[in-house]
């Protein structure tokens, strides 16, 4: 963050539809999925390359893979190592939670590897990794110890961007406070062993940015949590509404911008690759400016 | 499930390091996530030859697919098919979970396809889908709406059989009642408009059988909904303890085994695929009998 002066997160959720004109798939043969992969590819590899140097890292949201069955996944390989070699990290966006080995073993997809009997099985390898806690701490912790021990961290889902987010999240509890201030807590708990001198653990949270109201509450909570910040631009929230997750330094939140860096040009004009790169550096200027006023030192 | 006699779900939880004797990849060649891929195929595919007689369904872990890799999703995909051919039903047990356009991307990934403008890329076609319900109801109705435009129905987990349960689901509300039984009145809802003449609707619950002091309150806040019960067998669940699930009727609950009847033979020797069959016609047998007594026809 320190280096690129960025907490932005470009997020690549690439709708074979509607690609940047000229991701073409590389091959003319192939089936549906494989051709359709080839242009998601080659579309995610031009928004890299267009705003790389602006942000701090990439989020890769495994749905958008998924369906697209094997190729997709070797898409998604493909991306990951492509985001590395550009310098960012790599937060791989699955939400995923089950409990005991079912947990560990999606740690091991998406984190590190799988021993097997003819080798060792290499995933995608994320930095961070977003965890839904709805089961309980018994199915963070798998992702938890598997993270640490590839040095990487884990993103909770606490508080999300969605008007939904009232039905569960936000129900008020017996003993007081909601059910996502209680999620909060079990955060704050998983990564309390593990603050490191930068004052940030290695147990993050996910914080819709569409409700800025909650990101306060949140940073009492969670002192040392880095955040995840979805939902700035197209789902309607503003960088400027930021501050709380600031408060333990520059590297206390990860703004996270979709649709709005890779459509800038619908909004703006211009060329695709221009238009996303003057999008992302316009986020950048915006958060590390506000990060500045906002916290300590990164 | 008449035709069969069965209520029960094969769980394919392959771990490639503990595959049946005789397991092995079809080719020598290739990286460990193809070999290994291989190996699973081979002993999944003759887990449900074993086994298929006495099932109704099968439910594949996502997770142990996915940390394969590419060549994990293939076998997903392949064997998805060779359980449709054996006349089971497919359980995809992914517990996926995601707002708006993800949703609908997820949604296409295990339910149908996606059109590209290279053609459709068809997913492995899933006739019932686990789904993560913490980010509230606009996060489950895309899942709803796929699942209902492809003759499929969702499975949300309602009140799970880890420990850790207790920590998010089972949360006293100020206003009465506890997390899982809201979640279970919006199962409830989202199901209501779609009960079949068997009496039961498109949206079910998962409820893990480890706590079957549940399954009463739960069958009386959805009375429509079929109940996914994992937790039989390895995880110390009794099948004689879950007649609540079958009180609309015989369909009213599907019976998950996964370790008790793949390691069937570690318990009771013997060779691995004769002792799968006898553990599920075991199994079978009680579950029929239980929900012949506790229940309406099928």
């Amino acid at each position: 963050m320190a280096e690129r002066q960025s907490q932005i997160v470009l997020g690549l959720d690439p709708d074979p539809a509607a690609l940047w004109p000229g991701s073409g798939p590389e091959r003319a043969q192939g089936s549906p999925a494989e051709r359709a992969a080839g242009a998601v590819l080659a579309h995610c590899r031009a928004l890299i390359d267009a705003t790389a140097q602006a942000c701090v890292a990439v989020k890769l949201q495994l749905a958008c893979f998924e369906r697209l069955g094997a190729p997709g996944w070797s898409a998604l390989q493909a991306l990951a190592d492509d985001a590395r070699a550009a310098g960012l990290l790599v937060i791989l966006d699955g939400k995923r939670g089950d409990i005991s080995v079912s947990a560990a073993a999606y740690a091991q997809a998406l984190l590190g590897g799988v021993r097997t009997p003819f080798g060792t099985a290499q995933g995608p390898g994320a930095d961070l990794l977003t965890v839904n806690p709805l089961m309980g701490q018994d199915a963070i912790e798998p992702f938890v110890s598997a993270a640490r021990a590839a040095g990487a961290g884990v993103l909770v889902l606490v508080r999300t961007s969605n008007p939904g987010a009232a039905d569960v999240e936000d129900l008020e509890l017996r003993d007081g406070g909601v059910v996502w201030e209680r999620i909060a807590q079990i955060v704050d708990s998983l990564g309390a062993g593990a603050v490191g001198r930068m004052g940030l653990s290695d147990v993050g949270a996910v914080m819709g940015a569409t409700a800025p109201e909650h990101l306060r509450r949140a940073r009492e909570l969670m002192e040392h949590a880095p955040f995840l910040l979805p939902g700035i631009g197209a789902q309607g929230g503003r960088v400027q509404d930021l501050a709380p997750a600031f408060a333990p330094g520059r590297a206390g939140g990860l703004v996270t911008a979709s649709r709005s860096i890779a459509n800038a040009h619908l909004a703006s004009g211009g060329e695709p690759a221009a238009a996303a790169r003057a999008e992302a550096e316009r986020l950048r200027e915006a958060a590390w400016a506000l990060s500045d006023r906002a916290g300590a030192p990164c």
